[in-house]
């Protein structure tokens, strides 16, 4: 049994919480959680408030806001045991150097009111010794089908893409919904193009799954939507990412 | 049995001529296409290369390019038929009067190489009289689940949402496969994330799904995107998309 102890209740380590809880080969220890807990959860007994009352444990996972890590990080009141971050962001280095540093990054997107299938998100790993690495690697493997090892560097630009292909798709989504609701059509008129648009790049390059106006050059088309929003954000948006498709061509 | 002749043989016209030779209560009487076939499809026996070839059928799909839409159906050689486009983009009048217009516009994304479920593609229908709606509509349902009655004003803004919760959100997967390459990380590793954002809204709204950097005001983090994409073109979209979701709060 690996001994886990996560620090830090947001919505990625509640999610790690359940998982290695449920896990059969790892020992949820603790979960610190300065604002406490609610005490419905299955390991409320085990949520401690003060650093000072964390046990002895294999790997603690700090899941806090990205701007707290390094704090964090430094208030631990032991040395030499293996500590790591969640966060995408930031590099392997924002942690205190007097325990043994690492990063265990779940590239995905944790909303608390739904939940994740933990087997289908990668995770990208970094340790600063192949004993460590190793421990990780174990660790990550009891949750995620596809680990990768990933360092600083990569983590950021990993961490930059997903917010492309992430926040800012569902940013679209949302210009989509407004424009709908403005023309009295229900959302769910689009929801079976958007599962499809992203279920066409599990076979199709992005490149060759491009469609529309825009990568066809048809001006005659992309001058009548534009004329068509209102909103001059929305045009803006139109008009830079249909230009970014020309050229890509 | 409704018969029904497709006029065009791009994506939509094969896939829609597929999936009425399948159906238990269509008909496909012909394929009109000047550019002959491959003789390679059931139905290649039925493929006409001259309108004057057409036979009486209850229901003729238009599915040529946008731009062409007007002028085949100029040309079509006969008279107080049911004529309709597919066309998202395209108002019902750009059809020519002579015969009953329509629309029959399927709202998904067709790639040559990719099947698509029809029965998944909400189906839009607009016609000029009662029996002609009934009609499309008993059309549409043999294919389609979701068969909704939109009119062309509202067409045209549900073209424009398609463009961006389809063809731009693709661009922004395009964006993210660059930054990975760039990266030597592969793209898979941002599949999931990617399926799991557009599987959020199913049950979320997009405001409610929204995650990241700008929209929590991070500001920390997103000059630090900045900094580390080498794009002018990314840069841009990132600062675009990051300010509009701000003015989302």
């Amino acid at each position: 049994m690996i001994k886990i102890s996560i620090i830090g209740f947001g919505n990625v380590g509640r999610h790690l919480a359940d998982a290695f809880e449920d896990g059969v080969d790892t020992e949820l220890v603790q979960v610190f959680s300065r604002s406490g807990n609610s005490g419905s959860l299955p390991y409320s007994d085990r949520i401690v408030t003060k650093s000072e009352e964390l046990k002895p444990a294999d790997l603690y996972i700090i899941s806090v806001s990205d701007r707290a890590v390094a704090e964090v990080s430094e208030n631990l009141p032991f040395s030499d045991r293996l500590v790591v971050h969640t966060a995408g962001s930031l590099a392997i280095d924002v942690l205190d150097g007097r325990n043994r540093r690492g990063v265990f990054y779940p590239l995905q997107t944790f909303s608390k009111d739904k939940a994740v299938n933990f087997s289908k998100v990668p995770i990208c790993i970094e340790a600063q010794s192949s004993e460590d690495f190793q421990l990780l690697q174990t660790v990550a493997k009891t949750l995620a089908e596809q680990v990768f090892p990933i360092d600083s560097e990569q983590r950021s630009a990993l961490h930059v893409s997903a917010v492309f292909v992430s926040n800012f798709v569902n940013h679209l989504y949302k210009v989509g919904s407004d424009i709908c609701e403005e023309h009295q059509m229900p959302f769910d008129i689009l929801k079976p193009l958007i599962a499809e648009t992203a279920d066409k790049i599990v076979t199709l390059s992005p490149r060759q799954a491009q469609t529309g106006p825009a990568i066809r050059g048809d001006r005659n088309t992309m001058d009548a939507h534009l004329s068509l929003l209102s909103d001059t954000n929305q045009k803006k948006i139109y008009e830079l990412l249909s230009s970014s498709i020309k050229n890509e061509r």
